[in-house]
């Protein structure tokens, strides 16, 4: 998405510090404690305006939701939506998710989302997409075995990528559909980028991939 | 497919015994032999016409193929392009695919092709479709490590039934293409259905995958 440059946007953040978790490093291993309660915690990484994250989090009250996005400019948008929602359940983080490690403790994070990430076409930017083996391991690292990665995208090249990628790192896929919008399956949380390339004919591609356990 | 009665099929597979092997029980384990090399040794499940097996067998005379197809009336046309073609790598086979495990040693076997199976899309059919659990047991019983299996469909359902197959079973996904014929894929021989569904512009898939070393 094209960025613009909005001064302001470090001020508000600063102004939410219940909704935009400030200082996370500190939060690491007390995101339970954060959210007073055992309940499981999702994360989004690359929660962009913060649609699907707010949604989810209003229909899966007993789960516990982070949306990690690390442009301020877009991140506000997201704020704007929990400002209003007043969710308890629901944090923002203005991080990198290539850091993740900094914010989590392994087995903290009992899913992660990916939804409709930067495809990074190139072959030699492929490092960059994050179901790339060094993303996968980084989610490892903070999830518990057998953690679960749900994926969307309407891009064709992603998709194929990332099948193999999570399954040259030995996960499992438990769910694959090449046409979500044209599955029958339910409770689907649709995301702004979604929305806009559905309504236009695109396919939809949605991946469930689980961890195994390390032998 | 549609299949006709053709009385006549029997008598004419019963006399092209260099083509369509008569009693390959007999040939369990023999197939090299049978050959005159030492070559890999690569089968088609469910070959119908055989336009796809005889290509193959003409675009790669360094590797020995096996073309199986149960039903009489449809083996007999992909016995009428063996005649013509005459290839010395090219056999076919009249048997039930279920029943592989007669006609092949574990080992023997090093890749199997699957190509436009039957979809059995009720889910109470599941088993009949040739990536069920059952089926790559099968193959995998005739194969030696890390064999692979290659997979087009045009069929979305089994597509996806099939990449999770793959990976519930422990096999490596080498290869995803979500639309094979503008993914710039080079070497692809169509089958009959290929030709015709494309041509109505259906995406067709293809996917191979591997087994792993049992630990």
């Amino acid at each position: 998405m094209r960025l613009r440059n909005k001064p302001w946007a470090r001020e508000k953040i600063n102004a939410y510090p219940q909704y935009i978790t400030p200082q996370p490093e500190g939060a690491k291993g007390r995101w339970n404690e954060i959210f007073g309660n055992d309940n499981p915690i999702h994360i989004e990484v690359g929660t962009g305006k913060g649609q699907f994250v707010t949604g989810m989090a209003k229909q899966n009250p007993h789960i516990n939701y982070i949306g990690i996005e690390m442009y301020e400019s877009v991140i506000i948008t997201a704020l704007d939506r929990l400002i209003e929602a007043d969710l308890p359940n629901l944090k923002l983080l203005d991080v990198d998710g290539a850091e993740l490690i900094n914010y989590f403790e392994k087995g903290e994070v009992s899913r992660v989302y990916l939804n409709f990430s930067d495809p990074w076409p190139k072959t030699r930017h492929a490092k960059r997409r994050l179901t790339y083996k060094t993303f996968l391991s980084l989610y490892e690292s903070i999830m518990p075995d057998e953690g679960e990665i749900h994926f969307k995208t309407d891009n064709q090249g992603l998709f194929e990528f990332s099948l193999k990628s999570f399954s040259e790192y030995g996960m499992l896929l438990n769910f694959v559909s090449l046409d979500l919008h044209n599955s029958g399956y339910e409770g689907n949380v649709m995301t702004e980028y979604e929305e806009k390339f559905s309504a236009k004919g695109q396919r939809i591609y949605r991946s469930e991939a689980k961890f195994q356990p390390r032998t």
